[in-house]
């Protein structure tokens, strides 16, 4: 399916007789952060253990595997990835032996300058096993003259720049640190006198334990057996909120930079209602992401909201295509229209992005082939002109077909009687009352990360934008 | 969890060069009908081939599987089945040679005098391989001395009594058969040239199929090269569709008995508010098959409808509990509460029905331990009294909940604020202006069907209804 | 490889509380019997339960099947099987329900009127869910009068006529039969108080069991807790072994028809020197078969015996062919010739027999590929030239190449500088000092059961011996 | 059982355009050197791709694996590990990338020194992924400021001391080298134009390439399209082959050190018979390993052999121990004694070494229990008394049993009436005519390399010599 990806999910607990087996628990509710591999990494006091693994987590890890890991502390990282680094080697945490002692780490993020760091630390005569650039923390960390752990860790992490939640594991403490402007999501629980550091607030509701608070942009926490100290080594910066959290990947019943995903999302459609009101008969939303937004699209507008397209819950990867004949099953696979509700209806189908527009057009034609008078088709986001770099996974800019194409050519594309987006204010009004503190480079094409200077990275960058040679002025 | 579990899905199309690959499309679609085996059987004119297995569609069949069952026309199975009996033995199609040729079998109901009949035969000689019931239909098929394959057929139908849509495909001919009452639902369908006979038109939306109309209650109909031949053998009886077909089983993007699922749910959502409103902030359906009544409820009551219940869609039959400490993930699992819709607000859940009581009582204490001030569960059918006899896997008569409670004993047992059910006249207004034509007997603990004479089967009926001795007077 | 197959390995054992752990064991023991399917049936008095699987024993059963498989007595087999018919239906206990109760069947052997029996039953109103001629003696088993279950065993052995041993057990007993001729063998052997019945007395040898006595060709016997009664119930008829099973089939380790298998190859090794002898420098057996007679041989000759080729041990059914332009591993990925004990030398290849004579071929080019002087390929049986009927899976007589081809045109094909077979007479005289007692068959192409008189079956055996119209003539 | 392990075999590749499954088949030759997990990597002239899986090689590669490991050459690797460290992370060909540019590597041997440079290189930042001694000299080699991949390779081999056997493939070029002592083996051979260096010669004999000759003690071998050069960078050093390759590890089909295996074990059995003769009826070898020298010792005694213990082939990791009752199945699961050789004789046991005795006990005690009047075990090597630090997995000093008691107290506790081993001068004599050039610590206890100055090195060393303390004076 024409999706973005998230990049990551992040769980680590400390001081738990079942450190692993809640860990296994937490990674399964992040489970929708990344499908094509999981890790887990458990801590005694003495020895870090690991075991990792290609694909979902309830697959990777059974009684006999979890009781392997062994100890009161826990780390673990579900992970998506593009296909041509799809390897175990890439799976996190990474458990490394340096001169700090073991040390594991799980990552969601993007580090921008991981490129020119790793080419330095090639010619100082690293070796990096994996394509990751959470490797490159390892090194840094390993290198560092620092007297503790946590000092070793705020020094390498000085010298990253971009999009990090990282959990650091040793033996015997739990480090988990942000990004100074809180690109993505790390919130801090407890459960009894176990703390625990996870991506979604759902995954410490599924254990049962208590949201205290998010860990701070900036902010380094270290646990261990003494309790938590908080850390705040970096310089001050703007707030950046990654709002394609809110827009697509939490989980509804997740808080997210403190604002509850579910109520965000309804706010988008109930804004985008106003924004775009269309005379119809019935509010569709594409599932399950799209929902929230109908709901809120429904009630503002006063169109009956149905379930008229269906998702089946069966579909996996090992879902087999017949071959030859019968083509283009993709989408009906996934979605099944009601052509009792759809049929010589006008109908708003809502859905939370477009990223090329092929899934979407697959979708109207099939609302349309069901009986459907008009489709009109809403946005819950402004239109998405610029890849990320921070962390999400989207494909190049000349591949997403809102930064090439008028609205009024989309909508002729998608076959669709009318089309319209969220405004990007509309959007920002429905996170927060400020408007502020996101990340909104997706929909701007403005980064508020510089870019890094080296030559190669400058390449890389290009050729994610599809401009080579004027890389440098897309910068803020 | 606390479900009632359909027995089976079949699907069969006749004149496909793509036959065996369109049938596992269908089953991927009858997923939701059985989920413990599968198998697809392929005839090409001379021969039938078979391919069975245990768990999910998409696991058991892949390219190689399906490549080796050749020919355009096939049948497939879906099939749940209680612990004791779950056993490769028993997936279906069957597939046997006898006098008349090769003959393969798929059926979806439940044979009231198959255990009569099965002594009948055993004393003759026959062998069983299997405990399911519908082996004794091919031991009749196979002992009658009809000139032909359908004549057969009919001759060993017209000898089992009780709820059958039964798919036959031999060499040469696919027959699709009902009971003469019409318990379960069987739809034909066209895909070009091909006939199609399915549980649900959900699966020919998947695969582009047209619905064409149902195979009547006590028709036989047989497909050939020479086409669709109907036969109406039997005498007529009294309709008797399963209500609990459009209350729970079906998908809501099928028609069954003629009717839109979505569109009777919506019905009994708002007919259920109509019965039993309540003054609250918000409406939460229990999902996925409590939102279609949640919207009518909505609708009718103007109260808003909003997902305060997220379900997991990772869960497997994989997943592995932690031990020990923690316990009772049970439903948090699948379902997790959104506290933001939640919290400090007078809730009204929705459900389509409550069996043990087990699970309604873990969701009521979750939606109130995420801050519900009230909790008032609405359920979109009757009490459900008593066991079926008709092809839904029910447990004993002691275990049902209602069966043995008050509403106010059920009502103080889920710890809810209140609690309603809908009333049988409401549910069959919903699914039927007529309010007839269906059968209730989960509702109502009568039954129309006569119970076998046979001295075992009046034990074993006696056992799931737990009245010995009294079994005779259950009888209508 | 170019080799001929068992049918089948069974084992039995009653009264014992580890009966399906120690018939594991016995079916691990006689996994060389067939690798294709394998399966064990348990009883505990009242109830039998099954577990088959495809594959080899030690990957079909774990500690949880096995612990599935409760009770004192127990079943089980091996199987090998012609591909056509390789599916898990075949696999073998079967188990059904029947007028006389449970039953659940092994069957090694080959029964020459199955096919005439089995259209009987199916013009009688029988179905058949499985290929296997095994079946049939299900069908008459259940179909008899008789007031007992052994009776009812003892009169459907009666109608069967070909080659068996079989073991029968319902849930309170254990029934060992060999049929009138004795073609396969069926050792009886005790382990404490437990009573066991298995094809070779390996599988005694490696459960600690002590080897008591051969079931007698005509003998049923009959264990319950009452102890062992032995029946005689058929006319008494000419003893005839198979002489393969000391040829090829059976472990050395084992006795057949009271006979060291061991001590017979060597004796034919002995005798084959004695009738063939040839100027050499070394004797190299073909492993692992060839290496008795191969000692036989080097012992009678006074010519050294050296393990010239090598096998390798990790051949597996998993291994893959590289495509392309690395051919014609077939032989060198099973056997590797060693050139220091080969090179200039002139070598006699033993080995035990010459069906196709493609993989005999093989090694004799890679024996002088690797610098044998001269290749003296001697054979420790006659030439192979009619197919067997009565449980070995042999290919048809046109592709077998002594049937076809004089002695020289063989060697010329192998490429061999000398080629010779033992006489039949010689053979004979290793396994029984009487010569007599043992088929034949598959040297001589006379047959001591009558064919069937049945069309259908005179033509499948008229394809197996190549020679349409002229099968009546090869009966004895 | 009770056996020593090889640690690994190596097999590499380049200039073919079936690399990767030519070293498919190179390691399926060379699985017995190592069971645990195997690997491949594949270069393209730009790319170097690596593949890795726990368990056999042709389980773990298949086609599809096989054609994702694209490019002309390639290198593989079968490991064995002691139990704590069998984890994925493990196993080799581990791949870098680094200053130098991609690099991977395979190793066969063990590195004296590497704990001590490990803690070096880990006090200046290094950081440690896997537990392995190999991933020390990827470190060197990246560290290094030489000129050419070669000159890195080369620099970092001059800081390791041990037995290595070592490829190193990066993208453009195989390099393969051999410690200055030759402890391990490593032969090149030709394939047409194709170049390959592998552990043991048979793995040339089965993709048909040609051996051409060793790679020689401290020579390091380049491949590049350019062809092979040549050096030889280190000083020299006595030879120091590895003589338990010709007793136990290696293939009898192989050649290593120049000499064929099954001739020095022929030539050991031989030369044990001169030095040990006892009347006896019949010469058994314990397979597989002891054939060639029972062969030895037979001729030599005049003797006759027979098989009289059979191997079952079938025994895999799989294999499942029933439980309770039933124990100590351990050496019957993989040897059968065959009654009719072994009763009544008096029975000479040919072994090629004993460790712990448990194994070699239980024999003895089943071939007594299987009637042999008289048990004479001889073994073709000398009593291993000291442990190995130089690639071969060996228990500590004081679990080998002929470290702390004597022949006769040795011989009492495996119950045997006679022992004996072959004398170090006698074995040295079956393996070269000089009686030099052989590694012999483990017979001896003196060990050629300087045990390294580190004081963790000292305290591992004595822990499994078992003398903390007495560590220097073990030094030679």
């Amino acid at each position: 399916m024409d999706e973005l990806k998230e990049e990551c999910g992040v769980f680590g607990i400390f001081g738990h007789s079942e450190a692993a087996n809640l860990t296994y628990l937490g990674l399964y509710a992040l489970q929708h952060r990344g499908q094509e591999s999981a890790g887990i990494a458990a801590a005694d006091g003495h020895h870090v253990t690991v075991a990792r693994g290609m694909g979902y987590v309830a697959d990777i890890f059974d009684d006999r595997t979890l009781s392997g890991l062994t100890g009161s502390s826990a780390i673990g990282h579900t992970r998506y990835s593009t296909a041509g680094e799809s390897r175990l080697e890439n799976a996190q945490p990474f458990l490394i032996d340096c001169v700090h002692g073991q040390m594991s780490i799980c990552h969601n993020g993007n580090l921008v300058n991981a490129g020119e760091i790793r080419r330095d630390l090639v010619s100082k005569g690293s070796i990096f096993q994996t394509s990751s650039d959470t490797e490159v923390v390892l090194h840094l960390y390993a290198r560092t003259q620092a007297p503790s752990q946590e000092q070793a860790a705020i020094e390498s992490l000085a010298q990253v720049q971009g999009a990090y939640s990282i959990l650091m594991m040793s033996p015997d403490r739990l480090i988990a640190a942000r990004d100074p402007h809180g690109f993505r999501p790390l919130a801090l629980g407890r459960l009894g006198e176990a703390w625990i550091a996870c991506s979604e607030t759902c995954a410490l509701d599924l254990i049962g334990a208590t949201y205290v608070r998010d860990v701070e942009p900036g902010e380094v926490v270290v646990i261990t057996e003494a309790g938590l100290v908080s850390h705040k080594p970096f310089p001050p910066a703007a707030r950046l909120h990654c709002v394609f959290e809110h827009v697509y990947f939490a989980r509804p019943d997740s808080y997210v930079f403190g604002r509850s995903v579910n109520e965000a999302r309804t706010a988008m459609g109930r804004q985008l209602a106003q924004e775009s009101m269309v005379e119809a008969d019935v509010i569709v939303p594409i599932p399950d992401s799209g929902v929230c937004a109908a709901i809120g699209f429904s009630e503002m507008s006063g169109i009956p909201m149905r379930m008229g397209l269906i998702r089946n819950h069966y579909v996996g990867r090992t879902f087999i295509q017949p071959q030859q004949s019968i083509r283009h099953f993709g989408v009906r696979v996934k979605l099944n229209p009601v052509r009792s509700i759809l049929e010589g209806r006008r109908v708003v189908l809502i859905d939370d992005s477009i990223v090329r527009g092929t899934t979407s057009r697959k979708i109207v034609r099939m609302v349309k082939a069901a009986g459907a008078r008009e489709v009109h088709m809403r946005i819950s986001c402004p239109p998405t002109i610029s890849p990320c770099f921070y962390g999400v996974d989207t494909p190049r800019r000349s591949e997403l077909i809102a930064a090439t194409h008028t609205l009024e050519e989309i909508r002729t594309y998608l076959d669709a009687d009318s089309l319209a987006y969220l405004s990007l204010d509309g959007m920002l009004g429905a996170v927060t009352p400020e408007r502020t503190h996101y990340c909104t480079s997706c929909y701007t094409g403005t980064y508020p990360i510089e870019f890094p200077k080296d030559q190669d990275a400058y390449l890389q960058l290009a050729l994610k934008l599809d401009k080579p040679g004027l890389v440098l002025e897309e910068q803020v």
